[in-house]
């Protein structure tokens, strides 16, 4: 029987594997088009996240229409011409250099939005976070985001857009709340790194400094100075820990070193 | 080479498998300890979620004290009395005897938060929407439930809590936000269906409900009239569709009937 029991190592190791390449992606789609089953099954993947009060509040709008894509392509170009005034010198270079999009270049572009009134006033579980029913929406984007790297489909999450004008755009009632706009499709390959670790933006912070133990403060550091190097033998992850520019930035805001790991108690 | 290749069937089906077998776990938890060795396998796969302008936000507390625990355990009661007080008749009576959290069975207590100053004023991406740093730390949250799966640990995620007193009981400074508390062991089953849709609170929404073609309202039913069948000979999912109450509520909020799959435009 298989429901219910263990996994074996190769698929434990195959999860792992997911989570580890999983990138988000701006470039190296191919126009290969996704088939109906293969996106039937990401989007039931993403449907299967839990959600608080068994609420299900995402829905899906796909988008392969080159006219919306364009007009899509326009709110980022503007979102980001606003936001790319925040840097100058060279970090403002560094950023104007970035490929933070693939919006007309990937086959498939989806928006998952968040229906906040879906199930009435009560939601089980909602009424002390209100924002839960966001969280399980992001779960859900997760999950797509996974089987994509599974299928060798690649996935970029595009966050700037003014979320109100994409709405009109496509359409998407007042009182539902976008999350997340998606551009998917087969990829010529995955970076070993995320791109903005390679291009030297910023650092992976080590998991060790952002451990605590018992109460916030008690930091741990892993005793064998590679918080990263987590499950050697299971798992290699080639580019860890360096970036290609060369570069190092601070990692977590200035806070005190960490302590011992203590979890053996 | 593995890195960057493709996914054999047999990985693919795993990961399917972690996404379709994960379940909101508040029971079945035994007392095992889980090793050092696995815990940091799980906390390296939630941070390496991705996360808005790389600037992941997260933070984990690790909680295995008793005391602390009792103490959160009394926030749930505390949230849990006024949240039930919400529902009166048949509908209270269930919710009354559902079980929402194994706070104290649970041989760890995760708690995930978001500090949403990390990286300074100007984090790449997230001057468009602010709430995208909070959508990535809910993404290292899913990394580390499916993890779990493939571990054979079971993960709960307890949203009935007052976050400002839990940040008091564990210390977590104002201006970190919680986002997340888990409770995670070994279990000696995983359920086949959330224990909401089981209890016949809820029911899965057919996935072809929450599909809509190019822009909101052209709604895709998917033509086999089952959304959730969806990779058969993939995987099966044996508790699809059905209720152990045998129970039906209405799905989608009412909205107006679907269009055919045209996918293949």
């Amino acid at each position: 029987m298989r429901i219910n029991g263990r996994f074996s190592d190769a698929e434990r190791e195959a999860v792992y594997r997911a989570i580890f390449e999983r990138r988000d992606v701006r470039r190296n789609f191919v126009p290969t088009p996704i088939p109906d089953a293969v996106m039937m099954r990401l989007l039931t993947a993403a449907h299967h996240a839990g959600s608080v009060g068994f609420m299900q509040p995402w829905d899906f709008v796909v988008i392969r229409n080159r006219a919306t894509k364009r007009a899509v392509k326009d709110l980022f170009i503007d979102a980001n011409t606003k936001a790319s005034a925040r840097y100058t010198g060279a970090k403002g270079a560094l950023y104007r250099g970035l490929k933070l999009e693939g919006i007309e270049e990937a086959p498939i572009n989806l928006c998952i939005t968040c229906s906040r009134r879906r199930g009435g006033s009560s939601v089980l579980g909602r009424s002390t976070v209100r924002a839960t029913d966001l969280y399980s929406t992001c779960c859900a984007v997760q999950n797509l985001w996974l089987a994509a790297r599974a299928e060798g489909i690649g996935v970029g999450w595009v966050s700037i857009l003014d979320h109100e004008k994409l709405k009109r755009v496509i359409g998407v009632p007042k009182s539902v709340t976008v999350l997340a706009y998606l551009c998917l499709g087969y990829v010529s390959k995955f970076e070993d790194q995320p791109d903005l670790e390679a291009a030297g933006w910023r650092s992976r912070i080590p998991v060790g400094e952002l451990i605590h133990d018992e109460s916030w403060g008690n930091r741990i550091q892993d005793k064998r100075g590679d918080g990263d190097a987590h499950h050697q033998g299971l798992y290699k992850n080639g580019g860890r820990g360096k970036n290609q520019a060369g570069r190092r930035t601070t990692g977590v805001e200035g806070q005190p070193a960490g302590r011992s790991l203590r979890h053996d108690r």
